[in-house]
């Protein structure tokens, strides 16, 4: 049957996590309303999404807290002030926090599994960062939480760069490992490429592939189904798209997508006209011209971030131009 | 090689159509200026762009003057006035238009090829018009133009329908065949079934596949690949998206796809800033979450575009709950 037509069927393992504050909030300095985070967290729950990512586990040294909201520390308090009620057991969420390899106090900041509500650390980090990586994933899982790695930016390294990154971490307790396209660069035929290149050098391990697509290109959702159908069973996505730059995987359209009866949109369209479409008028995001020449130039979005928020936010030739000379 | 990075190499035999002006008219009634449709011409042109297409050729009774703009019609003497001095061997640019079943007068409205200055007419049709769509195809044939078969709505329809359209255009002069998404409704293992369907049934014909997709999922772009990766040669975009309801593919995506060194982003850009951007002051479209639910359920957008128009145009919950009340 699987075979006619798989798309009106689902794999009862694939596990949706949600990171709409956490990709979200490097939009604005994770400066988020307690309101808005826990309208995000009971939504979670209502749409029988697996996974919630509240934040960064980073440092206050690097990121002051005059500066940075909460949830670019998720200091326990924080978290224990906003969903400090939450049983994962009965409500079938587990919560998340991400630690950035050289950005994360991480031997400070991330306290024993058993005294807080997270379940999960993910841990990101670039290719030449992967030892420290290494390092923190043991530290976490010693600490009783599931872990993920989250090699990022991996269309800008080489194979061979790819291949060191997954020996090291196939060694590591983490229980997935996350195909991140951070630039919103590639195109399916990359990810199958990747995926493939993941598979078979954690074969035996018993670990996860995961997905965490951007939508420069218009890609993320059709990067996120790709994967899905490959055979990855961890998934991101944001409410809206919500995420810097060009955003994310829409939580809205990936559950649509997803044939498991325990997914209910109503909640996420609900979300999205109270709480995450008036956003809109503070806070930018999506596929814009300027974010679909950086994906497709497998840059880092970063200049096109700084020519929306400059007062030339529509030179878009200029930009072009700039870009394609600097290369 | 092209086995090992498909990606950064090319098919020339690749043909891409722009209906920028034929699709995105439907928003406004074709009501676009002369200086518009020009600009986006002398882009097509400087892009390398292998069609365009001005518009639909039809009825003027159905379509009324006085309410509808002249690209509805496309009669000879108004794309005249604006390309009359056209020459598809210089520019490498040939010109179409559109004609739809039972909405066109075509035994009266296309003249013959030697006294226009289009090469193509493109005939589309819903699977219950195949009859008349086949004399239409055959009568533009005779008159000496190059002819598509555009059959919509093909994620409504029946598999044995499908075949019955298949078999009816196979005999058909028709040079293409294209796969035209309407509602935004498919994923991409459906954009393979049917692809391998269309490729079977026509095998011999020398037909090429073409695809037409929409964004109602943000799958448009990546349908686009989709079908080119199996081989379809002939593929429709727009500028920034332009199209009714989510809009198509934008041509910004697919020409940075693309490796064909004659096709130039650049010229698509500065039409991006200088003339289609503008256009959201008064046209609205793009993914928007009404169009989101509406390709999700596999339904003509015309409820999300009413919505749009209304004063409850953010009122996304009620109207899905309105839209799964009447499924």
């Amino acid at each position: 049957m699987s075979d006619q037509a798989p798309w009106i069927t689902y794999r009862p393992e694939l596990r949706v996590l949600d990171c709409t504050i956490r990709d979200g909030g490097l939009i604005n300095k994770h400066q988020f309303t307690d309101e808005l985070v826990r309208a995000v967290y009971e939504t979670c729950i209502a749409a029988g999404i697996d996974y919630m990512e509240l934040g960064y586990k980073n440092s206050s040294r690097l990121f002051p807290k005059d500066e940075f909201g909460d949830w670019r520390h998720c200091d326990e308090d924080d978290i224990n002030r906003v969903v400090g009620d939450h049983n994962a057991a009965e409500t079938g969420l587990k919560l998340t926090a991400m630690a950035d390899a050289e950005k994360s106090d991480w031997k400070e900041q991330i306290v024993p599994a058993n005294e807080s509500v997270l379940d999960m650390i993910r841990v990101a980090f670039y290719a030449h960062q992967v030892s420290e990586a290494a390092q923190m994933i043991e530290h976490c899982h010693e600490l009783g939480y599931e872990t993920m790695a989250n090699l990022m930016a991996v269309s800008n390294i080489t194979e061979n760069e790819v291949d060191t990154v997954l020996d090291t971490i196939k060694s590591t307790p983490a229980g997935t490992m996350v195909i991140v396209d951070s630039f919103g660069h590639l195109y399916r035929e990359q990810i199958e490429m990747l995926y493939k290149k993941y598979t078979k050098a954690l074969e035996g391990t018993g670990k996860e592939i995961g997905i965490h697509a951007h939508n420069n290109q218009q890609l993320a959702f059709a990067n996120t189904i790709e994967s899905i159908i490959l055979g990855a069973n961890r998934a991101d996505a944001t409410m809206l798209g919500l995420g810097r730059g060009a955003g994310n995987c829409p939580m809205e359209l990936l559950l649509g997508f997803l044939r498991n009866p325990k997914f209910k949109l109503r909640p996420i369209i609900q979300l999205l006209q109270d709480h995450i479409e008036p956003l809109q008028e503070t806070v930018e995001w999506g596929a814009l011209i300027p974010y679909n020449i950086t994906g497709q130039l497998n840059l880092h979005p970063r200049h096109a971030i700084q020519l929306r928020a400059s007062d030339e936010a529509t030179e878009y030739v200029k930009f072009y131009d700039q870009i394609i000379g600097d290369g």
